[in-house]
């Protein structure tokens, strides 16, 4: 049996913050702002293995207003939330993801994203897939101001 | 057989409107404009099934220059969608969805709106999910001039 | 063995372009601007199908840098990525998007652009659905600034 699930992060990018995405540390002028590292890409990913078993999402999870959580490394809300998904019996067929940025480019660093996220998910590299593009400069995101990323996953149960 | 779809919906907030959401009143200064109740997850969850199967979008099924369709319940026009669906030899498999808004806080509703949706299709809860997430203050979600649902469902034929 | 995959792509709206739109000219006062023809729905597509297998994105198989790619209808693109898909064994089960645009209305050609996208892929028309709606004038999409595109893709092994 499969399920889908999706999920959608924001973030304000800001100065003087690191720039943590997909569990890598990237070099930039700015960082996503946020209670925990802030990283836009594992958030999506985590909500969209708790949508498609219905588990909520991860501010109830791993609430923002939780001290425990404060400057937190999201690979570890990751390997939690699919430690949740395990025990309910379903694993991961793959993962597809886009981030929405419109500087730094982040191609060179996709490959270790990925190699990270697999290695914490037990999953092939080629199950996690990460793509990026511009809003060709409209909207908050094209003006610098904000990062978003979106992730879709299947799940299946058994495997 | 699977098939997957995918919705997509936006309202502008503005006062003088009640508040519908998930199929559930919510209490707020401000509510959805648009013909119907303009329940944005609602429209989502529709726009995805009728997707699933190319069935066309909502907009051409309950138009909006339609007076039939005027202030209507959108849970009507949900429950004839799945309907619809059905017709098809298709089932649900398991709808995951967020909403994205700057205010009020929904999670407290997030289980009423599970219950809601899930008697109208005659699945259980845990295949309903409804997540919530700010645009952290970004775009006009942020500056609460509008309200944003996504929607991914999974279909399966004859099971 | 399915897999999902989710593509996303935005583009300007500026006066003296072609509006290229799923494969088919759009008679417009405005065309989507970029190196390709600039047809954000069929970049979308290809970016879900490429996800789906964790293939990269299409910026990196057809980069904008590439004078090979200057100007290239992307139906060709379109064409190529389903080579490659299908090189790996697989082929689509189903393809759901949606086109977000303040204008023009778009649904009288959504026919042709689901007759031309299912020609070239080999697939019936029933399999690709494409759905549109406005941003109730949000964004810089309700400004008629940019265009957004959206897909999602299931695909089956060895079908
Ligand atoms: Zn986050
Ligand atoms: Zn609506
Ligand atoms: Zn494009």
């Amino acid at each position: 049996m499969y399920r889908i699930g999706q999920g959608i992060d924001f973030h304000k990018l800001v100065e003087g913050r690191e720039f943590w995405l997909g569990g890598v540390l990237i070099p930039h002028t700015k960082g996503a702002l946020g209670h925990s590292d802030a990283d836009v890409l594992l958030h999506a990913i985590c909500d969209a293995m708790l949508g498609a078993l219905s588990l909520g999402d991860i501010g109830q999870h791993f609430p923002d207003t939780d001290a425990a959580y404060k400057g937190i490394d999201s690979k570890i809300l990751l390997q939690k939330t699919y430690e949740l998904v395990n025990s309910k019996g379903y694993k991961l067929v793959n993962i597809d993801s886009t981030v929405l940025l419109q500087a730094p480019k982040i191609r060179k660093y996709v490959d270790s994203m990925r190699t990270t996220i697999a290695g914490i998910l037990g999953l092939e590299v080629d199950d996690v897939s990460i793509k990026a593009t511009t809003t060709e400069q409209l909207s908050f995101i094209g003006r610098e101001e904000g990062i978003v990323a979106t992730a879709n996953v299947l799940l299946q149960k058994g495997m």
